[in-house]
């Protein structure tokens, strides 16, 4: 009975993702769902990312969060159309909260959309926003054991970052076990290791997004 | 209609726990539900929590995982009773996942539980599971914002430890403002910085510990 409810709710979401990915496509927006756990760096990679593809791409972002506007207000500063979500308790964003974003955003003059995901390695993985790819942000400081106690936001994902590389002289992470183990999971993934801090990776990150729309739109 | 199923799941919980805990009381075992994001260190903190009370009180664990068993089989290594929850899918324990497990536990032979929930900010905090005290495990590297992110796990936190303070030199982290905006949240709180890996701190967790269980169930 509940599982039912579940599945209507899914079923619901899955048509709305669609009508979004429609209408982003109509505009030429390239869509990025960035899912990862609290603190792994989205805001941090948000801002990387419109400052490096600054006169390359314009950039939207939305934020979703239970409830503040912090990261809202941060990448505000940047200059660049931002929406919040403010989910009210709902631990992941869902389709219907994106179509609301994208009626406030100016999609025709934005190349790439940002989302940032509430912060969680669970509930955003079974839901789809309509988004072109499913970014994970993974950091070394949560461990290396990850792929295996959260293996449905491993497998979704079409990009793993793996995050604050310049911390690997100061803990126990093992990068090669650890990319070898999310490949088990999913071997299509393109996975970097990048640091926000030191900006390491973060060119080889933004070729990628760059290289994914062109494939998608042609040159813009 | 949705907001009633969820209250009703709700108020089931809350009778669940409440007899969890009179049978725990009835046992004379302490409880505590450990929470924390992904990689914060719990699994850490319960290897360092059993090792340190060897010998003063009989510990048992209960381990919550999506799916895996991996931390499960960490613990088991320390000679503990544990009993793995698989939650398949959800993104929290509840209270009637807490009644199987206990029903498995040799309680008359443990004087404190620890539980460890699934990793997440968010879920966890809304479903009690008849446990004593809530312990909020936040670490260093998720970022000193989390309090204004994630406000509800903070109020409902009668700890919070702030692990991996061996990282401080490393990572932007004010940790005087993290515990002034903590206690803002909710002003009862009790705060002790920690490392697992060096063991700061870890000597006062315990000793509190040690003062909650003889607080509520005299000399053991």
């Amino acid at each position: 009975m509940e599982i039912k409810v579940l599945k209507d709710i899914l079923g619901a979401n899955e048509q709305i993702a669609e009508r979004n990915r429609q209408l982003l496509d109509s505009n030429k927006v390239f869509a990025v769902n960035l899912m990862s756990s609290p603190g792994a760096g989205k805001t941090s990679l948000i801002l990387e990312t419109i400052r490096k593809l600054k006169g390359k791409t314009k950039i939207g972002v939305v934020e979703g969060d239970i409830s503040s506007t912090l990261d809202a207000e941060t990448i505000g500063k940047e200059g660049v159309p931002v929406i919040q979500i403010n989910t009210g308790g709902e631990c992941h964003l869902d389709a219907n909260m994106l179509s609301s974003a994208l009626n406030n955003l100016p999609l025709q003059d934005i190349g790439l959309l940002l989302i940032e995901n509430v912060g969680n390695l669970i509930c955003p993985a079974e839901f789809a926003l309509g988004e072109h790819k499913k970014v994970l942000v993974s950091s070394i400081p949560e461990g290396d054991d990850k792929p295996f106690k959260y293996p449905l936001m491993f497998h979704k994902a079409d990009v793993v970052l793996i995050n604050k590389i310049d911390l690997l002289p100061y803990l126990r992470f093992d990068t090669e076990a650890y990319s070898e183990a999310i490949k088990r999971i999913n071997e299509k993934v393109e996975i970097f290791p990048i640091s926000c801090a030191t900006g390491q990776g973060i060119e080889q990150w933004v070729s990628w997004l760059l290289s994914q729309m062109s494939r998608r739109y042609g040159g813009r």
